[in-house]
């Protein structure tokens, strides 16, 4: 009896491949895709380029977690790098190293989503990597590659007192959708709202990756995708730039609400310190740009404060065993 | 009592960083380093980009490689592929993703060795990532970018019957090292000659990086890294181009007699099936260049041929159960 294939040990790579590349659509700017020794990409004058990694287990669970979100997961946490430098992607490398007992459904429904949003994106997936892992292991990876398109980066070292500190895009959802998960939330439930918004920005996140181009062509000074918290990201900013980061609760007050209805007196913890959010998080000399909101001013001294409270940063370290310090 | 930190669990994220960026050298090509949320790159108008990992347990062992082993071979294997493009590898970003149990130590000398070999190859470390791993895991990649300075890519496609079929460095030393591990040899041991070669090789791999530039600019009309070995990296170019690579006995005579010295009757088996040597297998119309020796010829046909006799394509494939099939 014949049975279609259910691991990867079952295929070759070279047949895995086949299977996989016809998710990964050209573009102009690769003039030479998946397949080769390497990629090769027009490119500017200045290149944007980062990576990042997840790995089943650590950054997320196959009860909670499918393919296509672990897919899109991924690829936002790098989208959101390069567009907080102000730069736009342009393609991606990917990683697969993983136990050849994994399920050939899970890789091909991984590079399916993924092929389908980077090119929703306007991004080409160029080329990338398999290699196999130990047993129980499945680690994915990606680096992606952005253009400046001609403007200077924006770094986080140029905030001055007396710029406005601005967001754009969400707050705390990701911490509270894992907080929703933890207590025992179906992560496939048919919720809607704002816990339906929280579940599925922890599993799949988006970032405003349209709003980093446009701080930067409105001059903001400093800017930080919030993948750690909005105070340890904060933190990155302030110390990078010599400042303080003076964050008001009035400009916090509608995130905290829509965290209350959630998470209740988490709220705070959540919008605080909550990691992989991947909104944006700038400084502007002027005036703060449409769609971003200010949530507080750069101030003289160091550090975040609330209210004029000092915050010590905490949120996501990866190593540390007391999670918080820095 | 204080003791030194020990694991990767004893140093908050940003305390590791600032001990592993002092190895990373800038360059001019780097207008943004390790820090940001990218890294920001000077790039030509065509960017070469490829990526490769490493994971304990199944790339290397402990109790045979040192961190600095694996920096060396992380770091040939992604520069390899870069210049069988017919590119000069200018920056490199690199992941580590680990067990927060990992020693202190093993991070620092892997993070030294790269930055040293990198900055001695004048390859610049741009930036990276750093994520926890589940219980025992250890991971690394690099993701290598290169400049073809205004050269066309070498494909693996130019083949044409009548084409000189030659090789850059060394075959089989990796596999008869591996073999010789495998048999017990002490990968410390006080070796020298070819046998003490063949082990260096499998543990800390050099390629000849240079000759990718070189063959292009001798006209090389198909190129690949030998990384899965000569069969199998034969086969690709094969196949992509529509030939047949006929190897010549006569060609490969000092390669066999060297590694019988080492491995006895499985010399021939190391030298054609033997993988992660990365030395440059390429096509040429025209005179081999210096450095170069010619191993065979492109003829009509299909597959590979060692004096006429049709080969199997075998060596590494990473997820087949039964290693050897394609």
């Amino acid at each position: 009896m014949v049975t279609s294939p259910r691991t990867l040990a079952d295929v070759s790579e070279s047949d895995l491949l086949r299977r996989i590349f016809p998710f990964f659509e050209g573009s102009a700017s690769l003039a030479v895709g998946p397949g080769d020794d390497a990629a090769v990409l027009r490119t500017g004058p200045t290149t944007v380029a980062t990576t990042d990694s997840m790995i089943r287990g650590r950054d997320w669970l196959d009860e909670w977690s499918s393919p296509s979100d672990v897919a899109t997961k991924l690829l936002t946490q790098n989208l959101a790098d390069v567009a907080a430098m102000g730069a736009t992607s342009t393609a991606v490398l990917v990683s697969l190293v993983a136990d050849p007992a994994t399920s050939l459904d899970w890789v091909v429904e991984f590079a399916r989503t993924l092929g389908k949003r980077a090119s929703d994106l306007g991004v080409v997936v160029a080329g990338g990597d398999l290699s196999s892992a130990p047993e129980g292991v499945l680690m994915v990876s990606v680096t992606a590659l952005g253009d400046l398109e001609g403007r200077e980066p924006v770094l986080r070292n140029g905030a001055r007192p007396g710029h406005a500190v601005a967001v754009n895009g969400t707050l705390g959802r990701s911490a509270a959708g894992l907080a929703l998960l933890e207590g025992g939330a179906d992560p496939r439930e048919a919720a809607s709202g704002i816990r339906a918004a929280c579940l599925a920005h922890h599993l799949r996140p988006s970032a405003p990756l349209h709003a980093g181009r446009q701080a930067a062509e409105a001059g903001a000074s400093a800017m930080i995708d919030l993948s750690d918290g909005l105070l340890r990201d904060g933190h990155r900013i302030a110390e990078a730039s010599g400042v303080r980061i003076a964050l008001s609760p009035a400009g916090l007050h509608d995130d905290l609400a829509a965290l209350q209805e959630v998470v209740a007196e988490a709220a705070w913890e959540c919008l605080l310190a909550g990691g992989e959010e991947h909104s944006l998080l700038a400084t502007f000399a002027r005036d703060v740009p449409d769609g971003w909101r200010t949530i507080g001013a750069v101030e003289a001294g160091d550090g975040v404060t609330l209210d004029g409270v000092v915050q010590r940063p905490r949120g996501w370290d990866h190593f540390s065993a007391q999670n918080g310090n820095d």
